[in-house]
């Protein structure tokens, strides 16, 4: 019931067959031999027309790019780090094959997807190494440090903020750890709903194994499939039900660092008064301050009912209205979203004719609307989770059916949820089918108290719209809210445009022009995608100089040899 | 309708004459001239005779101490950095009056008030300065690290944790800087719920402000009468209704710090993703990364119905158990707090003889009870709070009232609940009684996670009742759950003994005891009171050495010179 579908003349795309884990393509997102395909979404392809100009029948899409035809930088990491590093983790997990090194180069960002498919590799890891356990983790942080090298932790390699990419200049042997041999659910406190988990444990390996006992982490980013608790933590992740469950920072109470002193160990209790808090420092720290090992984290038992009411509102205005009078009420969903009208327009796009919103046009229902006044360009789709007992859940439902009413809105049942639910994990597919037919497509998403919301909507778009006329390109941008709180929502925007002669140049005038946007309008540089290099330009607005002197400060006192994922985050 | 009365024989124990901040009486808790008294609770002197053998109608009550008698060190404070000072704030702004340097040598902890009665002095803060706005908190920053002296800054005065003394081998100036002059609600966002707080607004000061416009803050400490917007964030503060209105770290979104270098500036959203969280590094700092000036806290619409229920459980352990099981439920009240049999006794030994629990006892409820084979020495009493519209306060209380059923509770209305809000700030006046009286009595609490939530409690009374014995004393020691979180609670304990010849000695004795048991039980030193100096000793067990050199790492990159309330925290 997804989007995908094998890949059309798929090669041998798996990981280096030394490797014993399992990546995804080295020029792109996911399964190797899965991708996207629109066959049986008619309204798809008049989308991307209308939507930045591409007409995909006409279009004749890339080869899936050559590996051989990439030139790889030879490793410089001398015999005695190599000799280190396998006395830490077995001679057999020191990787320094091209394959394994560039499919740890870059997160997949679309700047990363475009610099890996065009072989723009300035620095690679010089060795990827792959620690059993976490004495083997303590034992590789020492050996880098003890021989002046750079060390920077690998997850699922999901991060789209450049936390992942060796610094350009760097002379140092550098070195890629990569968690994922460390993936187990250690022990459940099943009295206090807290779980002790290894970081590299990917999202279903790490959700299958809580269900496998009645429990969940209730964490569902879009990168889920390819995203790891560690990698959550360190770039302080939200997922899908956070409202409910909490943003990772909620989620996680416990911490296990491997730094170059020692294993550092938060103890994990409910809520402590204990100096500036040090598990906090260690959330969103992109490896500067260690390698997180372990975590203890919130766990909850499966909720008897988990479902998800589609609602369609006339206009963004009527849709924010209603997630903020959600926010301000007494009932609190585990899922607030509503898109706007472009997103809205290319969620039905994306329907396959006789299911889903398809049925629901078969049904009469946009013609209905349209009798009513509505001017279907605008509206908005909406998704509302409840979750709980079955008594909780109508509960709530009928709680926010009255704001929904309240606001001009239409509920259309369940049947767009449960699509929603199914295909959410696919989207990123998508923009490897777009790179391929020359159209670049990312996402940026910021936080912004609610007073600030629908400017900052129009504001953004606004801003992308005049990065693309700059370019003379055709592009198109929408959004969705994503995550409420009380005093503000996460905006997350998607956008795309057509590529010309210097597609990094291009995006970097796109990105730019939004992310300025997000701090001139109220907002932050990110808000579940961590900081990496993609957003440091940013971060003195909204921590001030005193700030950043303060984060440096920090890195400087605990990293004084910058072995530690240098110049991320703070870029000095 | 409140414990407190005038104080007899009370002499004039306002602050320093010079001084444009009224302050704590010097020897003791709250408001110069009114005290706890007991004439009118007839079981209180039998409670107190029981529980740790004085008969206080045989013993001759202490006289208040007499100012006259201390002797005062001489301020150290040179020429130059009391005209930069006065460059600062105004000459009449900084005071060097030896009572307004006791007012600012110590905290309200026993510790504190044994010593300030005692006159033991080591070292008082050698200049008070009063700034009237943010640009003079920057100023004195500055002054005072040019001039290489320490500075402490100082709230509301309420702290407990050894927070606010000056270290007694300090051999440079130290400076007090008092925020009582910044304590103006500067704007309310109405539309995102959020409030700019200047951050020496005491919590009523704060709150007329904001009810005045149909706003709360939500966050009621004990102290509340008597602390501040900053101290709560200096240390990580939490309040009676935190189940509902999050702890202080939550609450705050905005931050702005006076530091050395010029004015930190968090920016107010709603959450974000921008490496370590400088945010979580303001909360629980103690003055140690410069001075907060002001704060953007959420605030809420003051609910339509507020209401407190109180229940009694057969025992602890049922209590508790309800309290865990409410607290994985789907719905949340605003307070979840269970006192154990102890602290119940306690309670119904301040009750009046015909009102609240008094009236309870005459209609028979306890014979009831009795007859329905509770031991009411064992009985414990719970309060549940409840607020939102009419509606949702019904449902919850239904789905609570199942919880407390289940568990053999018995709901007993109101009629407590309300006695309970009026009171909830007199109890630190106590303390002072008992002091008068030979007795020291002080409060300890830690969080923990369920599992180990009960041990916890026979633990901690075990560790106090051994103290006790060990220094052959008679003691007491009660407890209540303050605080419930998804995977545990906050464990609150209130300790009294009779102090003999050496009153600090003794109580460090105890102190230690219940200290170390809360981390030999899975704890941690504090949950919502700070570090300070009292606590600092234990937090490399819940941080690990390795935390507390990151914690090290990050004062000392920031304050170099070690001007900024050096030595809490850490102790080094």
């Amino acid at each position: 019931m997804t989007d995908l579908a094998p890949l059309t003349g798929a090669t041998a795309d798996r990981s280096d067959p030394a490797s014993p884990v399992e990546h995804m393509k080295w020029w792109g997102w996911g399964v190797p031999g899965v991708a996207f395909h629109h066959e049986d979404k008619p309204a798809f392809a008049p989308f991307v027309l209308h939507a930045v100009g591409i007409d995909l029948h006409a279009v004749q899409p890339l080869q899936q790019p050559d590996f051989a035809a990439i030139e790889v930088p030879a490793s410089i990491a001398d015999q005695a780090l190599r000799d280190a590093l396998a006395a830490a983790v077995g001679t057999e997990h020191v990787i320094d094959g091209d394959l394994d090194r560039v499919v740890h180069t870059y997160g997949k960002s679309i700047r990363d997807l475009i610099k890996v498919r065009a072989g723009d590799l300035p620095r690679v890891p010089d060795l990827v190494v792959y620690p059993k356990d976490e004495a083997a983790v303590l034992a590789v942080v020492e050996a880098v440090v003890a021989h002046d090298a750079v060390l920077i932790p690998f997850g699922g390699g999901s991060n789209i903020a450049g936390s992942l990419e060796p610094m350009p200049g760097e002379s140092r042997a550098v070195v890629s750890l990569d968690l994922g041999l460390l993936d187990r659910v250690l022990d459940i406190d099943e009295g206090s709903g807290l779980a002790r988990v290894q970081a590299g444990a990917l999202g279903p390996a790490l959700e299958a194994q809580l269900n496998a006992r009645g429990w969940t982490i209730g964490h569902f980013p879009d990168s889920f499939t390819h995203s790891s608790l560690g990698g959550w933590i360190a770039t302080r992740s939200s997922g899908m039900q956070s409202d409910k469950y909490g943003d990772i920072a909620d989620i996680t109470r416990g911490l296990r660092v491997a730094r170059p002193g020692g294993m550092l160990d938060v103890r994990a209790t409910p809520s402590a008064s204990t100096g500036p808090s040090v598990r906090e420092m260690i959330l969103g720290s992109e490896g500067r301050l260690g390698v997180i090992t372990e975590a203890t984290v919130q766990v909850h038992r499966v909720p008897a009912k988990r479902v998800i009411h589609a609602y369609f509102f006339p206009n963004w205005r009527a849709g924010s209205k209603a997630m903020r009078e959600i926010a301000a009420g007494d009932v609190h969903p585990a899922i607030t979203r509503v898109s706007d009208g472009r997103e809205t327009g290319f969620s039905l796009a994306t329907a396959k004719e006789s299911k889903g919103f398809g049925a629901l046009a078969q049904r009469g229902l946009f013609a209905f609307l349209k009798r009513r006044g509505w001017d279907l360009d605008e509206m908005c789709l909406s998704f509302i989770g409840y979750e709980g007992s079955p008594d909780h859940v109508a509960r709530q439902r009928r709680a926010v059916e009255k704001i929904v009413k309240r606001n001009k809105g239409v509920g259309v049942g369940t049947g767009p949820g449960v699509l929603y639910d199914q295909k959410k994990f696919d989207t990123p597919y998508l923009r490897d089918f777009l790179l391929d037919r020359g159209t670049a497509g990312d996402v940026s998403e910021t936080s912004v108290p609610w007073t600030n919301l629908d400017r900052m909507h129009d504001g953004v778009i606004a801003a992308a719209e005049a990065a693309y006329e700059s370019l003379g390109r055709k592009g198109w941008i929408m959004s969705h809210l994503s995550h409420s709180y009380h005093s503000g929502a996460c905006l997350y925007f998607t956008f795309a445009f057509v590529m010309g002669d210097e597609p990094q140049a291009e995006y970097d005038v796109v990105k730019q022009a939004i992310q300025q946007a997000f701090i001139d309008l109220g907002g932050v540089p990110s808000h579940h995608h961590g900081i990496g290099v993609e957003h440091a330009a940013w971060l003195p607005d909204v921590l001030s100089e005193e700030g950043i002197g303060v984060l440096e400060g920090l890195f400087a006192a605990t990293d004084p040899g910058r072995n530690l994922n240098p110049a991320k985050i703070t870029a000095r």
